[in-house]
């Protein structure tokens, strides 16, 4: 394991410190997204799981299982599962949302098919539901099946919740749970249940990883109208994809008939011309929306510390922390 | 359980015999399809599921099973599993195929979108993995995962082999496992596994539902030059949609210099002209590939048969038997 440099941000740090387990798990996904028969697998996720991730989930997963004194290698599998899982499920969103561009490079769906994105997204699926038997813990299967089925409720909500005015904060949550949260819960729970920890410490993973993606989450909501670029997403693309996020709920709710009628043609009809990207950041600003969305972001960031409390105090314990912080200071 | 018609059909017989068992499953998939948040979800699956297939998997599993004197009913939700694994897979390869028909209705696709039969998809999968974590085995964890990479890894080497005239008999025979028959396989297994039979029972029920899933899509694959428009898809579907299927691999074998230039046009490069499809079918009668292609779909009907009398003698074994006739009768 390697150093810890305190200049570093605290995903970089984590990384370095669990270096040789990322090696390992970096090997397990290349020789399980192999397919001797149908090159065009890993052709696909070669081009998802090298793009330069930061590999969040299964760092999550494997630091969860550290800090619980794990000592076998089955850790490993289920952080190549839970990035196998990630991977496709954002083949699947590529394909839902008509993507062109992630992490600013072409998406698979472009430079392939959209046949590809979602066969290929299927085998990983299948691949990540391999490696978890491969644990033989029936626990974790529980988990992550749970996880899977409210990550895929949620992408469907999202279809139907996303243009509809109506949409509240309860729906919002439930949405940015399955999009994210679930699975850093899940990936971080799992560490804990492989390590056999006591069911407190357990609890206390889930809830980290559950208010850590839901922070998350936010920010990147919040990036799409606050960001400049640097994110690889477009500033106004969740608008313009008329996607009813946190900032705009707050905006739709806080604001009078005529900015109602404004949200209703923009997002609801689609009905969008020049200069409505301007007024909506206008209305977002005017009701002081983006503030107080980052006031929630940073609300679940200290949720998600408080959670580590239960913990065992240690270095890795406290790179956790500053990564609950990192997470809400990308929005500077 | 109910009555055996001697004059029905084989597999109306089985429903019949397994009457109360499939109603079980029927209310289990009804219950599982339901969400609370994504009124989509049920929507879409119920188009499907309520659309009159024969449910031969969830049978398969039950009859398998009932055939090991299994007396528990974790059987009902591992029929339920490969149902929901089914179907997650036609809604996906609707969108795939971009099909507009399935069955003579209008695809799911079609009546909704293309995002939903993906997000749908996903979430049946997702349903499908918590049912069968439900039973605490690990070795039907171990058989379904297995399939579950089988089928995903078959439709993408489909989508690269299909239009490819290097296609050879082996590399159908492996997509059409992928396909059909690793389904058919774990369906049939798993219910020996659950009964707890003997391994040689275990690998018998294995050997038969691979024979029969085999048999089951070269008769597809035939029907498609055979058939008459009674099973739901038009005469020379898989031919315009350049699908390298068996007859036309024999034909492409046995053809000369010019025919394969015609298939080369016609399957390759897609470019079909009026009276290609009876210039296709005339080279697939010329070279007798229909004939030898029915004859290879009875061995391994036949195959499937002679599995059986690992089995104990039964009522249920000889419905099974006489599927396994059924399958390759449809042809005729």
């Amino acid at each position: 394991m390697g150093l810890d440099t305190a200049q570093s941000k605290p995903h970089e740090r984590l990384n370095a410190y669990l270096a040789d387990d990322m090696a390992a798990v970096n090997d397990l996904i290349r020789a399980r997204m192999a397919s001797e028969h149908a090159p065009r697998i890993p052709e696909v996720t070669a081009h998802l799981v090298e793009a330069g991730g930061k590999r969040l989930r299964p760092m999550l997963t494997l630091a969860a299982a550290h800090l619980c004194g794990y000592q076998g290698d089955h850790h490993l599998r289920l952080a190549a599962t839970v990035e196998f899982i990630h991977t496709a499920t954002l083949l699947h969103d590529d394909v839902v949302d008509e993507s062109g561009q992630r992490r600013g490079r072409p998406t698979a769906n472009l430079l392939w098919d959209n046949k590809s994105s979602v066969l290929v997204g299927d085998y990983l699926f299948s691949r990540s539901f391999q490696l978890m038997v491969e644990t033989g813990s029936l626990r974790v299967l529980d988990i992550l099946s749970n996880a899977s089925a409210t990550i895929a409720e949620g992408e469907v909500l999202q279809l139907t919740a996303a243009q509809d005015l109506a949409t509240d904060e309860a729906i919002y949550l439930q949405v940015i749970r399955g999009k994210t949260a679930a699975l850093f819960a899940a990936a971080c729970e799992v560490g804990g249940v492989i390590a056999n920890a006591p069911e407190a410490q357990v609890r206390a993973l889930n809830a980290y990883g559950d208010a850590l993606g839901i922070s998350f989450q936010i920010v990147d909501d919040l990036l799409d109208y606050w960001g400049t670029g640097a994110t690889g997403k477009n500033i106004g693309d969740d608008f313009r994809e008329r996607k009813l996020t946190l900032p705009v709920i707050r905006a739709v709710a806080a604001g009078d008939a005529t900015q109602r009628a404004f949200w209703q043609r923009t997002i609801e009809k689609g009905d969008q011309r020049d200069g409505d990207l301007e007024q909506a950041l206008h209305l977002l600003n005017t009701h002081g929306a983006l503030e107080s969305t980052r006031a929630t972001a940073i609300q679940w960031a200290d949720t998600a510390k408080k959670a580590l409390q239960t913990l065992p105090d240690s270095e890795l314990r406290g790179m956790l922390g500053d990564l609950a912080d990192y997470v809400v200071a990308r929005i500077s």
